[in-house]
């Protein structure tokens, strides 16, 4: 996540997490720490996983207090193992306490979702298929979210209803056929988005790609079915299949040659990779 | 969550999610569907769980649309099964398409906390044990998530840093000892606070009931050093066994008698529950 | 603009530019008018356009006092004539009042972009080829002066730098040449993006068309090359022509069959169209 | 615009403007720059003008990334030619691309609002008559845009609906007459307020000027009667003349001796100075 | 407090300070009454004084909740008496529990600043001297505090730094004297605004009055000199005193005859009117 | 109030009033300094009491340009005197004309409050009783308010009504009664927080000593039975007295040993302390 987005986007989300969890003060902190006292915590990791989110966990502190100092000892995307220091945070020590639980409330859910993904990710390797996630993301927690799918090893789909068109059943339904929604779209969305349509068997497929879509999603249909998408879209369209991802059915649907597979799972249902602050310190 | 919590707290996010995911318009839905047209659409169930969130849900299509109205065949809390019919939302189709992902974003999660709380709480059942969330929650949603830990059957531990004290190892480092920790947080925060304190042998639990702590967490005790504690606190303190709580490891710590045992995972490693909306038609 | 773009976008921005307008109170008004009183007033046009933004233009007041009614006698994108009477205002004299100034600067500057933007695509009718917005617009109007674009028969280009890929020469540069910049950009956006390329030579153009681009943007280049490339680029790619369009240049440009040509001078130098609150009475 | 008025005022917009144009991050420049480069970019003339808004162009790259620096060889109200660099952007190649058209949309309708200006203005030289601006400004953007104008050699009238009064027919009927609508305004208003009067004939210019009011505007009134009117009023109150001001009639008015011509023009139809960011290369 | 600043100004505030009484939810009230209930409760005056802030009371409530009723039996600007039933408002039992703190704090201290004024200007009754708030209000609440002013039978200053001009000592040594600062403020500042010169004996008065100053402020004079000042200025200026305004001093101030006494007490230090919610029940 | 706090809380309401008292430019300054100027101002007090906000009164200066430098000659909770210079604020003289008023009002007010909490306070002396505010402080300033009490020597009651429980007559006739009431309290409120009742009678009280409340508030009771209930609540729960706490007869309450004696005079009727910026000079 660079600075642009971080300036733009996250450091309201930060600010705005802080207060949920500081409505006045932190009472406990300020009880028994009534001066400033210059400290260090160390960043531990609690389990094997993907880390992800280390510029996010550093901007709650610096947004709390510009003059803390973190060090990392290891990058977004890295791969980090139980009992592993992965950093550490420098600075009053009142900051480290009160800013402790949202950094980590970031950090472990945005390292639980590159985790995730790259776990069903590496099942695709060696495959033309790619991973993407979906918009099933936790409300207001997107930019987060997706940036997190990437750093996994995941592709990002659209990033809202404004920035990508999807024909589902009802659009096509209210439309009057495939053909007539393909059109549409196109006529009405900036030129510059591809245009995707939902699919449930091989007639509404071939009618798909002779309007023109870019891309056909394939929806609930049998393995012959889907094979025979892949044939016919060949040159003309790509085939994303969407639905229950799992471990075990990834292998069969990389057999048959989608480009991509979509699964919601990578951020609504990822559990949160463990870390903690140790170690605190004076210095 | 009454209406009062809906218009000061939820509103907003609520808003702001809506806008996250409509940063212009939703051109699919506009592509195709130039005018207004009066539907329904049906919230169906996917997998056997807890409701949690319908107040919520109803409030996304209500701040698109006021004129939306939305019946539902169950209340939060309501166990809910595999292919149920949950609730009809019936206003403009365009507001059905353009609210239908947001709407679900929430009370997928908010069920699926709901409905793994419901299962640890389960097993507390005829215990005196009560089961209670953290502030381990998802950026900016807690005001969901713990409404959902208590559809569930959990209560709530303190909200924030601002309204409750829990001293730690390194806050009684800072003030000196259990008795000096206690001492300060009585005499600093509002007196309407309890004092928690968190300890890690019965010498420290000692000094804290001497001290006068409300409530005692213990951090990683033994089984026979927790009996211990439980016993000593008895009509002087409360208990709170914090850690990783497994369905498996539930009933061990319900047997030594402890007043609470608090969980994490019921806020930041909850599956959702898979819901969703089903046959859109023009009405 | 509909209702929910209204809601999630718009709101925002009107009641914000009321807030510029009435930073305490409306002290004219409020001097001679002490009382409620139920007045209308008459929307009239004051030279020959196209109208657009009327339901932001109703909003304004609405915001101001939901019980106020306002009928139109036309619509977005109708052609207005000096002297027309487009509509009535029905309400409190008071939200007249205080409403009219910020309602007229939303409707003349929509109306002001339709009405150019209508007469260049007038000029583009029986060609090919379709007129562009760019994101040359007013800061934090961007929603109303794309949407005005639309109503005047021009379409809209990418929102914003999040939702489209413009490969420029600083971009190219930075990836070491057209062909790994569009590899860069295939690998890292989302895959609903198409990617554009903005190309100086027949040279770049080749490169681009190899590598996959969707859509390439001809910089400057001359009649001649521009034909080459729009006929090298047939069944591969669309052609985007920027730069300087005037009323003169536009049928050499349609001539030559590029797809697109686009105006920054649509959102960045319309004039307004002139529109007045006349006739206030009491009712 | 000075640091206070940029501080209070001006970031908000800046930032908005930001979001409105990196919903989630910039995916073109971030394809093909991961990483950190040091570069420096010139801002070039590219039509003879007058410069304003200097300070908030560099504060959108400011905002972006505080290291960003930023040399100008020109000041707000200096003519600047075709060709002339205006100034050197230095910093972060990303935060160059990323804030490149949010700075010139600022940049460049300012210039062009002071552009405009300067040539009305230039045509009042050497007479005692005064070129005003009004409130038909852009949504949100006033601060700039009344800023430009008095870059531009205008004056500003009054800034909202809140800080100035200003009596038309509607509020001199609903009082019941001149005399009565200045009596009201003079109790009800902050004392420090001037009461400005729209008269339409001679008769009522005589009445305003007994009931004390400080400046009277003159609507749609003959030469002869405008000549009129400036005699009376000599050594009681200022004269405004409001209308369509053109270059042509500016002549006209300023024999006729007012203190001020008022031009909505100013604002809401002034085109925009072209300007650009080129020659960008890494240092 | 008319409909448009509600909306437009108070709204915000309102919602702001419902949100800082209402971090998450009332937990006493939603603990013992889980449903909706529908009740009454009426609005009783504790101690004599002015009534101000009906409409912002009222305005509480229905942001908790559109369809609360409020009916009162008195008006902003009513004299009240200790016992007197003021008002009943009629809802949610829970929303007239919620609201009741933050509506009584809004009401209590508008009615507090309307009483105190009162009983200052009733001290003015008969003279031509008037009374004057200043900018010395609670910080965020200056909408609220100007607006009881004037129900108590004040007027208003300036209400901030944009809206009118007043040069002090300071801004005098700026500018290099008394008629260069008139000269420079008229040459800046919006033309419709009054001049303002604050002055410490008879030359600077004399020398402000030359450079065409509206208003006078008179600091620190004797009433010799004050006469004196009143004498000069008549005709060509109006004279504010300001300072310390006690009970006491008034009619001195008065007998002198200046147009204006301004005083910092009347929002800095008015204590509130005290006021209660009482006889809550259901209906 | 510690740099946390600032950041997290305090910062958005500065900027808030600093918008308030600029909302476009500070003219008269504007007028006259038209370039920077470094100066120096002095804080004085005009009167004796207790210091309460220098971090505030810093903060707005620092929030208009980060560059300004204040060195304080005291500390919150001294005593200070009439004449007593209190602090020298350093920078940009537009800076220091521009902030003084924003600055002085927060600074007063939070003065104010600490210098009556210490008059009162000082009456406690020597005895258990504490004294204590309450919610009825000025909307939105609650965060300001609450921490001058406590620099005055008084003690936080609740922070709203999320963070406490406070069982009214209302509750306790909705609930069924005492004992029903601070059940359903402890059912359903967070663990954390204590259970404080409010009785009118010694049999109310004893059933809410039976029912485990922690804390009772006496309502309206004689000095007789203000002394029982102290005997019976001892060790058993905190009692507290509300109610019209003057300075004559707080020694009453004192001596009857109740734990609290609360008093919203704290926070809504304390005068400001009178403090000014005086000495301007540029340096």
């Amino acid at each position: 996540m660079n600075n642009i987005t971080m300036r733009t986007k996250a450091d309201e989300a930060i600010l705005s997490a802080l207060r949920e969890d500081i409505t006045s003060e932190d009472i406990t902190t300020n009880s028994v720490m009534r001066d400033f006292r210059m400290g260090e915590v160390e960043l531990i990791c609690k389990e094997d996983g993907v880390i992800a989110g280390l510029e996010v966990f550093k901007r709650v502190f610096e947004l709390l207090d510009k003059d803390t100092e973190i060090t990392f000892f290891c990058k977004d995307g890295d791969t980090v193992k139980k009992g592993e220091k992965l950093g550490v945070v420098h600075g009053d020590i009142r900051v480290l306490l009160s800013g402790e639980r949202t950094a980590l409330n970031f950090l472990q859910r945005m390292s639980g979702i590159a985790t995730y993904t790259r776990s069903i990710a590496d099942l695709l390797k060696g495959s033309k298929t790619k991973l993407l996630d979906t918009r099933k993301t936790t409300p207001n927690m997107r930019v987060f979210e997706k940036y997190a799918v990437k750093v996994g090893g995941g592709y990002n789909h659209r990033f809202n209803l404004s920035d990508g068109i999807l024909l589902k059943d009802n659009h096509i339904g209210a439309a009057g056929g495939v053909k007539e929604a393909v059109k549409m779209a196109k006529e009405y969305a900036p030129f510059v988005r591809k245009i995707e349509v939902e699919v449930e068997n091989i007639d509404m497929l071939k009618e798909a790609l002779e309007a023109g879509a870019d891309i056909i999603m394939l929806d609930n249909m049998s393995v012959e079915d889907m094979k025979e998408a892949v044939r016919l879209a060949a040159g003309k369209a790509e085939i994303e299949c969407s639905g229950n991802v799992t471990k075990e059915n990834v292998a069969k649907l990389t057999d048959i040659g989608v480009d991509y597979i979509s699964s919601g799972a990578l951020t609504h249902s990822s559990p949160i990779l463990d870390l903690s602050l140790k170690n605190l310190h004076a210095v």
